[in-house]
């Protein structure tokens, strides 16, 4: 199935040019790693950054795309309400959006849950263990119970978002925090899943079982070929 | 419970004063009659519009206010991001919001649901029949198993809303359409209702049961006594 | 993916051979009628009935089952409780179970949700109409905006069911009642899907609409690869 | 509102009896414990064990119960069906319950989530941080971010039970675990709360956040008031 959907990551990509602690881990940028864990997997894959036209997001890309993923942090924004209206749109429409951890504050999502998305954090090189809570669920196929990160910047509740339509899985972290760390929603005709781990200095993009999660979770957000609704003034069915 | 709930009416308020046809049914505006209604069940009452400095609704008023419902129709457009922020910040803290039927496109419904908030419509004057699909529900308090209003403008599904955390009522219409028409949500520390039932041109608020719904509706979404959540970078519980 | 499937379609198969009535609609079972709709969509099917040794759902037939579809009506009562618990523990396994229209009252569907699975009903031959409320689910894939069935046993809310995880169609009835008509389910590993229309007297599940809602919802609650949790006596992964 | 509400606080009371160290921490049964923190918070309280007469839940009682606890652990085969019917039945009319720590494997907890309720669990004397992951839910109401339980018996995900339709609380463990553990459900017209800590070896039951919880909860679970349905064959509200 895989084979015919189309992914776009899109990937900030400042913390990766201007920091050399971050080059080191990610020398061609976040989103080379996570695409790469794409194509491995034989998802079509493109990137686009926010530095590039349109933030590499323009119509004809968007139209094309299945599943766009998205990891910013520090100039969410930067990110023009334009494209953001076009993404929300899009997801609206059937698109898939996969949201990388501190994607928690980007436009597009905020937007699509209506809640601040706030959360507590601490970088700490901390232990973090992911457990999948749902286990039929398709996002967990093929994966062990737990997932071990040795070293993870921590996510904390109270996250603030809407209780998600499904919840897959919930971290725990060796400072005593609990986090629900994938998450999925339906807006519109679209799916949207947040998955937690993921940081600017940690290698976690390059970890099979991370990918795995991803692969599956495109997968699961891609376009169905649902009715499209009309919306607007509707004659009746029935003699009224 | 309700003597101490706080109840704001807001009313766009214009259709009374442009038509003479809906000043018959709300000759004091659609807020006077739903007003009334809390007022008769013993809550504190007060009503805002949105030609009042601020559109009524000033920090202080909002502050003071548990609960706030919202009318709206043709001028939504109107209603100042500042306000509408101000109101979706004030939700995500605990107030309690009751969305009522053409606020479905309301700025501050559409901010907190994340999706366009679409559906079908048809003014004709036919019958709906308001089922209740979840008797336990607290908003369902005191009611029969549906309401019989005899001539109402029709929402038809799709309503492009994310799946409600509880779905309380669901319509039938003459003319061969359904709506989810009693929505609960959860967003942040507050809760939203969006009830479907009243047109501008329809004496539907007078009723007293559609005014029992609304009364519980109140009560449910009142603020609770909840933790505050501490958001931001958090120091350990346990040794990292 | 659908080829890969192996769907086993069990029917009580009474009412056809005891009824003239009903053998002229489905001369073979109704099982057959809804075994040709996954055959034609390339599953691998086989059929089981009630008066069939083991009722046709042996340890292994279960174990080679993907999905199974549920159709009684009459004679819930002589399903063998053994056989129930076989085909509860195999869905909490990762079976997926399609429960059919008067399989509300069946054993494995109330003993899954927990509830009465109690409604109302009427046989007048009057028109159903089918929503598709959640257009984004796999579930509606390929379907127009709702399925008209001219003439249908009514079933009408309230259905003594818990909330669905996912509700994808909700039904308008002719004779003024509404009912939740397609209801997923998640139960241990597994996925439960709840489809309203069919009965004896009606040749629904001849119609390709039908039969693709079907082969939708066989697609969904497909068994997926997840982990296998383990239950019991843990040791700790952390120092204690 | 608590004074109006009638608690039945049932318990297996055999532990408490038979082992020394039991008896220490609770030397009246755990449902003394339990119950004090219900009379403390103003509501009509009784208590009932299984080697009462008809366990203590006649028809009588259970009549005059708006919400009842259950503890149990060993002895949950000995609870007789005739009474778990009684039970299941009364919270689908209505009746409020809450299921405490090892309740989970009770027959009435099992028969109205129609799972196998399991998970993992460990006595090892470990710290167990309880976290609000929903502060607007009325059954966080005066509680702070987090419960910290200095000595626990760990209980782990995989957790299975269908998703609750409201998560309240999720826990962390010393050991490395998390668990689901203030879950709401609703089943027919009544609620449904399952709450993890206790144990009989722990004082838990006598501290006072956890009695507010116990507290909130009851009330949230409170009978309401909705409409009774009407089940069966129902004449047309329409002509047909």
């Amino acid at each position: 199935m895989s084979e015919n959907l189309s992914v776009t990551v899109w990937n900030e990509y400042r913390h990766e040019r201007d920091s050399d602690e971050v080059a080191e881990v990610y020398p061609d940028g976040i989103h080379a790693a996570v695409a790469e864990g794409f194509e491995e997997r034989g998802f079509e894959t493109r990137t686009a950054t926010l530095d590039d036209p349109e933030h590499g997001l323009s119509e004809g890309v968007l139209k094309d795309t299945d599943v766009l993923t998205w990891w910013g942090h520090r100039a969410h924004e930067e990110v023009s309400d334009h494209v953001v209206d076009r993404v929300v749109e899009r997801v609206r429409d059937g698109m898939g959006l996969l949201v990388l951890h501190s994607g928690h504050y980007s436009k597009p999502f905020k937007r699509l849950m209506g809640t601040s998305c706030a959360l507590k954090w601490r970088e700490a090189d901390e232990k973090e263990r992911i457990w999948v809570v749902e286990p039929g669920h398709p996002i967990a196929s093929g994966l062990p119970e737990h997932i071990e990160v040795p070293e993870a910047e921590m996510y904390g509740e109270r996250f603030d978002v809407p209780a998600p339509d499904e919840l897959v899985f919930t971290s725990w972290f060796e400072g005593g925090e609990v986090f629900r760390s994938g998450c999925c929603y339906n807006r519109g005709s679209g799916k949207v899943f947040y998955f937690r781990p993921g940081h600017e200095t940690y290698p976690i993009y390059y970890r099979d079982d991370i990918r795995d999660v991803l692969a599956n979770a495109a997968e699961w957000a891609a376009p169905s070929d649902g009715p499209e609704p009309f919306f607007g003034n509707a004659d009746p069915l029935e003699d009224v």
